[in-house]
């Protein structure tokens, strides 16, 4: 992952599904190639395959189950996801939480698949504890802040450090992002100057009448911190 | 559901996903034009769009959550599915088993947008129960078969009566499919004998090195029990 | 069971646990004894064995696992209910729903054992498809009512009527009961009115400062139905 | 924990419930005085109060829910275990898995009530993970080997070696204990050696006809290591 990254969680929102799915993901794409801010998009499961053949930007699966190809009705696998140009998934996410040995079988199948797993925790020792299942990045996001509109940069920036302290000490080569609640490019700004590589956030971008004008203030604030 | 019924589930057989998916919906759409027999899939997740955009046939979903669209990463709506074209959704598999009232939820969503459920159970009363919500169809599925290629009207034919005699006393306007390893003509026609409605079936299509030609042979099967 | 029944669930309020739990069973028993009216008593996981030592009445697990004795950390049996003294389990309440497939092991398993079930649902649908697997009773308990003190029977009367008449149609061996918000004699006695067999309470009786008045005045609610 | 330390699982086995699992409770605690060897006992959760009231050894529930005491019909709360005499539980056992976020509250909240917590995990990595949360001990467990009878200490030495070096290198103040299949006095002697602070078992001694005797041999072996 080059950095700073923003990735955008599309969720099972309405106004983000299907073709507004793909259409948000063009617009990603075009941010980045604007700014030079690095995107990433996750789309729902059912808008998966199609935005991952639209762009070239990393397209994240939502969720992927501790299965092999079989006979899973219902399931999807962190091995089938390559074939579909997914970059990888979310693990973890705090509306959808898994068992701890699920975590790391999802791990363990996406970094033998060299996709990109990024596992989500709810205060600074969950995602230390996560860490130390060594995958590619962890979110840590306090579930309680999640969809308000008041970002965890603000809110609760002591917490974003000590995550950041703690997994950086502990396991230097995990990228650490945060996330819930974020939806300013001040607030992206805030998030960076307290020392994480991301920001993961959602409804900002997918319930905003103009989700590209959104992106443009977000990667602004990105850039605001790299220039200084 | 004009009957008899064909539903081949695809599971997440590494043989029948991405475009393998696409072609097995596309080979099945022909043996229905072909035989007259009506055909019904469900690709996984990921394939499910692209799937229905393919075919005209009925597409199922393999499973889908009790929730509304909205803040839901990593879940899949009822109210979102006809967005896609699909048809309905395949409801409680046994690798994909439900609570109770996660059961009742998706069946009155599914039926609010006027869409199929498919609810599954394991045993005749389980199927009474699942048949009391009054889906679109319930199918009687003995998970000790499943995937055996020993099929239930072989194996089970008095369990399948059984099921069939239940559900059409207590709630007649349901819709009796049956399977579990249901693999050859023969096994339909044993099953619509036995007085289902259709079969429902995987490997025996999803892992054949001819996917179209044992669908026409299911498809025979089923037709020489309309002659009779 | 002999009718009318009250249910008392002491869920796990800090209330009604330990010695507690103990003395509220006694008097439940008292009462029984004084009235005529039949109570059982549903204790947490860790009062039952020692409740069920106390008295004659029937004592219920809150819950049980559908699985055999055996390698099961943190489960319970339906087949070691006996050796503890108690009369059978609740089942699936909602605060502890379960699989559809697991409802129906465990319902077979407490039969097998000549124990009681008791499995609630939420809606007077759900409520039929649980009597399908022919438990000893079924308690329609409507979730967004538990706790809140508006009793069902004032609150949804048509619901637990249509239950009623549903579960009576379709099994009429099925004993059936209601709860959700039954606080007061009077509560009882509508319950009573409207056709159930007995009620289903926790707060009313477990957080009340004198427990064996408020059970003693349930009991006159429903002696007075009889004496009609 | 005064080390080193013998936990026994007594499981949900038939030979261990109930007034079966009060003796053992009761030999384990003769060991221990015999010996100097420490005994903790996991009883079910319908024995745990009672065996908590018969010796003195520390007892753990076998399982506890991230939840208050309050409206959780079938749960059971760290808050409420002391009013038991139990010293703590096992967290997330192989055979009782837990979500990430709910061992993460359970911890917690044993900590908050001075309870000990004794988190189970199947590998290093995830034995690492849990220890980052800073309950009292962690417990490496392969699943593939759990009532096998073959012990992780003869199987997987290099295994133990790692989550022992992990653990201690990054949170120093955790307890290390190892389990699955340890059987005998030399499985227990030759986990010590590998430099663990105990062993946890289950089947060795709760299905053993002398568990006892059984427990001497265990503890035999512990001290032939402490004298070394």
């Amino acid at each position: 992952m080059s950095t700073p990254v923003i990735i955008v969680n599309l969720k099972l929102y309405a106004e983000s599904a299907g073709q507004k799915a793909v259409e948000i993901a063009k617009q990603a794409q075009e941010v980045q190639r604007e700014t030079g801010v690095t995107f990433g998009i996750a789309p729902s499961m059912l808008d998966a395959w199609v935005v991952a053949q639209a762009v070239e930007i990393p397209v994240y699966a939502q969720h992927v189950d501790p299965v092999e190809p079989g006979a899973w009705t219902g399931h999807v696998s962190p091995k089938l996801l390559k074939e579909y140009g997914l970059a990888g998934s979310l693990v973890n996410h705090s509306e959808k939480r898994l068992k701890l040995a699920d975590i790391s079988k999802v791990v363990s199948a996406l970094k033998e698949e060299g996709l990109t797993s990024i596992v989500c925790a709810g205060n600074p020792r969950e995602t230390l504890a996560v860490a130390a299942l060594e995958p590619k990045a962890v979110a840590f996001e306090p579930p309680e802040l999640i969809g308000t509109g008041i970002s965890v940069s603000k809110a609760r920036p002591e917490a974003v450090t000590e995550t950041v302290e703690l997994v950086r000490s502990h396991h230097p080569g995990v990228t650490v992002i945060c996330g819930a609640g974020v939806s300013t490019g001040e607030d992206v700004k805030r998030a960076l100057e307290l020392g994480v590589d991301g920001v993961l956030l959602a409804s900002a971008v997918a319930k905003s009448p103009n989700p590209k004008k959104k992106m443009e203030e977000l990667a602004a604030g990105a850039r605001s911190v790299l220039k200084q």
